[in-house]
């Protein structure tokens, strides 16, 4: 538990108006500065929601970080940015840290339009190595001297693009440190055998003890020993391996230098640690371990459930039901995997690091031979899936839209050339709300629709999902099926009659309602709002079609071809415009010579900060409202 | 020296007519089949040009796997396949091994559309791990028992998809083999502290002699080692780190089982080796040592330029001289961004281990300290850019557009939002000839026009390349030039008095031919083209405008307004129609509602096969005649 809030004494981090202002504190003060922080974050996160238990574990190591460091001109470049709050808090955004995550207030990532503390816009996972890297390299060509330091977390780390950065950086032997924050989860526990390798560290006791061990018997046992360790030293040029965990060998034969672990929660260890690293030449390493969660029970206790979480009783740690009356897409889709996979033993669940995020969860416990988390491995979780298809198994992988922007050449050779029966499950595509501009699912439809032999489904309300798993299960081939953070309602009753039939005919869309005035043709989330649309726009006196185009590849011509019959077209799709349905539409009318007046509404061509999704979505005219605005404008224009 | 062909005596690989014949035959016949296979690649390549060096390496290797092999059910996964040749020719494609790379023959990479014994299409490197622990744990899955092989090259080894899937292969503890080809070049010879690694094995003795060297003191030194050595395996779980080489504890420590380095040019040796790999339960790495080229002087001599080569007088290996009498893109980019940076100490240039192929090589040998190649890892290569610009460098970074397909997230995240002053020089932007469908750069327009805060320049011609890059480097901001492969002719004389002013106006077109019957909207690689299709319609008393766009982001919406009031437009780009500048046209038309008759010409929906890039061009349309042809028949459409 938290200890209250203190009643009228000053708290310390009130005078902190810059991250200098450490250095004139002592460790047990500095202590103090950890205890008002995680109170603080606790006390703003139980109204925003957030990211709160890699937050709180790495308290220490950001306030260590910063009392060491002189930023700027010393750089600290986050990984992800999910331990960020601490760092926020110390760099002059107390006193606005109450408007985390919401509209006009400060992102819950690192971002350097926010604060020149924030050395990159952080978010998507292992990429701060390399940055870090450009950075130290820019410093060594300047000829200046200041630090670079990545923090990273254990699970970030085992990504392909941080291996790629590690190789380099040993080889370049640039100064700069990364400090891994090793806590034993990512966001939920970690998958892989380097994680396998942390986890025996954790276990056993700390290397130390095994060193001083060696040491107390090399000392007994006189001159043998000694050949035995001058062998060594002469074959592989270090004894280090004797001495250092096993793991750490990793690092160091990437030339590395690794440094004993060090408790993530106590002050002057990391200072000690952090200070040793950044007076060494070359690349090293610190490995700090954490806890989740740390220093607030609820969080400790649950780490996966206060990962990412929504507002909670600060007190109790319960967190506050969700006032979303349907269940998510995300549900619907781990029940109906899980439906499918009764039936067909070859069907294979894959998950890059999110098997709750992802609605694998129950998939997970039920299957567990059939269920693969690769851990943050994109690139990989795609090309396991070819091969898994070409073994003859019937792979879904299911990730966020963001994150399968890691994984695009996958999809275009591992899995469409190779033309493999893999299902594409990209959850929250659209705009995913508080996490903001690193993580909005916005480019899926553009980056999916390009490659040949694809088939794209959005499924317009959780029946449709089903039916469409089902579809994409059967028919075989590429499969991408996409849909949005949250839930909705079933956007028809009439279609309940269909429900015992789960196969869909491919590019075939569904009118939803009638008009004459003007077609709109929507796509996934934004059929709903425009099914709305159309009821404004009859009170009106505008007779507005809605179809639901169901398909994004292959589009329904003959289904735009009637539309152009109106006289006027609306498109909504909640992706980029470049490359989404709407420009696929006007390909259509062109190729048949027709000339409707037509308005595109989507995404628009920059990238959107956080806010929440209505707010977001109402923002670009992506709801009822705005959509009926459109359609009036659109013929209002017409009519001109 | 290749030995000469022989006389009347019948070749044994002419009776090879499936892999297992290959079981028939002792180390010393086989020895035969790897040197008549050796011919014959040198035969065929130099009339055919192709991946020679690589694939004369790994002939010993493929034999030997072939040898030990069942294939199938056993499944061998090549990664990038550019060591597959002697696999071509022992599984049924002798025959027709002098169509390799041509129009209708057989491709130069692995491809299950060719061959049930290609199990993968391999092309983009680093991805064989991944596809074969796919069919390992699909295998396992359906209770079956066959082996699977990967086999992958030193430095797709280093890649991080590569990486992801070591790290959740050591995990799973499926049982596969890994055989890692290491010649220790990749196309330039390897870079990264994992190649120092291998480097550092092969220019000591092998690991068996320090091993057997530790054996005997140890059996000299009594109790005290056995101490020393029952310590070490309480602690760690294994000695083997004091009898291997230290790199392999990399992969020890990812649980992957690692045997000695084996002599790839020994039947025997390798045969063995493969066999107890085979043997073994989880996973194992075969460490085989090659030399680039092995059996063909010229080829071991220069490496490099038998990595992927034209034809080539197979006595002397001198290679026989384009027919291209124009600079190429690539030459004209290395040119000027030497020019510039001699200019500009801030410039730096990035090569994903393809110094060479991106025309780098004289900026490595002028400016040592701003040229990085970070090998194959296009991910980090873009982040390494990013926080290179964040420390005030301007970095450029050259790649190839179909493996720009690799780093699309970190464009999107790390150098777009980031709004870092990066400038991406796209090299092999289009169709790329003999490679065929896995090399083709067919959709960076799509996924980079995509890209909020993105410039993106097609230059049309070498001085339209040199302008780009001055103006990218000047203007700063993300910034994308994308250009074919080979060369052509400046496409106008007139605008030789530009020349003094390299900076370009963003967004600007500009107009080539007059005309008012056609517009004709071509970008980079389709002006020249294109204009010779105006004089062909010319014949035909058709006046076509020729506008070269220049700006495939943003576009110029005056011209298209413009070309609209012709009544026709024909839109011309080298990439996928969806997302690219033809829908982009389509887009502002229905924004200005304007309603001219329209065709968009480019790649089409489907992947591209292996043919010379003028057959590729020719056979969609994208030459002259084409281009002209579509101009006619849309204006027919309209008179209709």
């Amino acid at each position: 538990m938290v200890a209250q809030e203190s009643e009228d004494r000053p708290r310390i981090i009130d005078a902190i108006m810059h991250p200098h202002d450490l250095k004139a504190l002592d460790n047990e003060e500095l202590d103090i500065v950890c205890r008002e922080i995680r109170e603080q974050i606790v006390a703003t996160t139980s109204h925003t929601g957030g990211h709160v238990a890699s937050s709180l574990g790495a308290v220490e190591t950001v306030v260590a970080l910063h009392a060491e460091l002189d930023c700027s001109p010393d750089q600290l470049v986050f990984d992800v940015g999910h331990q960020a709050y601490a760092h926020k808090i110390l760099t002059g955004r107390l006193g606005r840290f109450d408007t985390l995550r919401q509209a006009d207030g400060i992102s819950g990532f690192p971002t350097p339009y926010e604060s020149s503390f924030d050395a990159h816009p952080s978010g998507h996972a292992s990429d701060s190595l390399s940055v870090a890297l450009g950075l130290a390299k820019a410093r060594d060509l300047r000829g200046s001297n200041e630090h670079v330091v990545a923090l990273i977390g254990d699970a970030s780390i085992s990504g392909g693009m941080a291996f790629e950065a590690l190789n380099q950086i040993g080889q370049e032997h640039t100064r700069m440190v990364i400090v891994l924050n090793d806590n034993g989860m990512s966001i939920a526990p970690n998958v892989g055998a380097l994680a396998h390798h942390f986890g025996n560290l954790r276990a056993s006791n700390l290397y130390r003890d095994r060193r001083d061990e060696l040491r107390r018997r090399l000392a007994a046992s006189g001159t043998t020993a000694r050949v035995v360790l001058d062998f060594l030293r002469s074959t592989t040029g270090s004894v280090k391996h004797l001495f250092l965990p096993e793991y750490t060998m990793l690092f160091e034969q990437l030339d590395i230098t690794c440094f004993a672990p060090v408790d993530g929660h106590n002050i002057g260890a990391l200072r000690r640690a952090i200070r040793t690293a950044l007076d060494s030449h070359g690349p090293t390493l610190v490995h700090v371990m954490t806890r989740k969660g740390h220093g607030y029970g609820p969080a400790e206790h649950t780490p996966e459930l206060f990962h990412g979480v929504g507002p909670f009783d600060a007190t109790t740690g319960e967190v506050t039901p969700s006032a979303e009356s349907y269940p998510t897409f995300t549900d619907v889709f781990g029940a109906a995997l899980l439906t499918e996979a009764r039936a067909d033993q070859r069907i294979v669940a894959i998950t890059a690091g999110m098997e709750g995020g992802t609605g694998l969860t129950s998939f997970a416990q039920e299957c567990p031979d059939r269920f693969i988390d690769v851990g943050i491995s994109e690139e990989h979780a795609v090309g396991l899936a070819s091969g898994l298809a070409a073994g003859g198994c019937k792979p879904v992988v299911a990730i966020y839209s963001t994150f399968l922007q890691r994984g695009i050449d996958q999809v275009i050779v591992d899995v469409s050339l190779a033309k493999r029966d893999v299902v594409l499950c990209v959850d929250r595509a659209g705009l995913v709300g508080e996490d903001g501009a690193t993580h909005q699912g916005a480019f899926d439809l553009c980056y999916l629709r390009m490659v040949p032999n694809m088939r794209i489904f959005a499924p317009s309300d959780g029946l449709e999902l089903e039916r469409a798993l089902h579809t994409a299960l059967k028919l075989g081939g590429p499969f991408a099926i996409r849909y949005p953070k949250g839930g909705g309602p079933l956007v028809t009753e009439a279609d309940e009659a269909e429900t015992g039939e789960k196969m869909l005919q491919v590019g075939v869309s569904r009118e939803l309602a009638s008009g004459s005035d003007v077609a709109i043709l929507a796509l996934g989330s934004m059929v709903a709002p425009s099914l709305e649309a159309a009821r404004l726009l009859a009170e009106q006196g505008v007779s507005a079609r809605v179809v639901d185009l169901r398909w994004a590849k292959p589009l329904d011509r003959k289904a735009i071809v009637a539309a152009a019959a109106t006289g006027a077209i609306v498109t909504v799709e909640e992706s980029v415009l470049s490359g989404g349905v709407g420009q696929g539409v006007l390909e259509v009318l062109a190729q048949e010579n027709l000339s409707p007046a037509i308005v595109m509404l989507g995404l628009p061509d920059r990238f959107i900060a956080q806010a929440s999704r209505a707010e977001q979505l109402s923002g670009l005219g992506l709801d009822a409202q705005g959509i009926a605005r459109s359609a009036c404008e659109l013929l209002a224009t017409r009519g001109q």
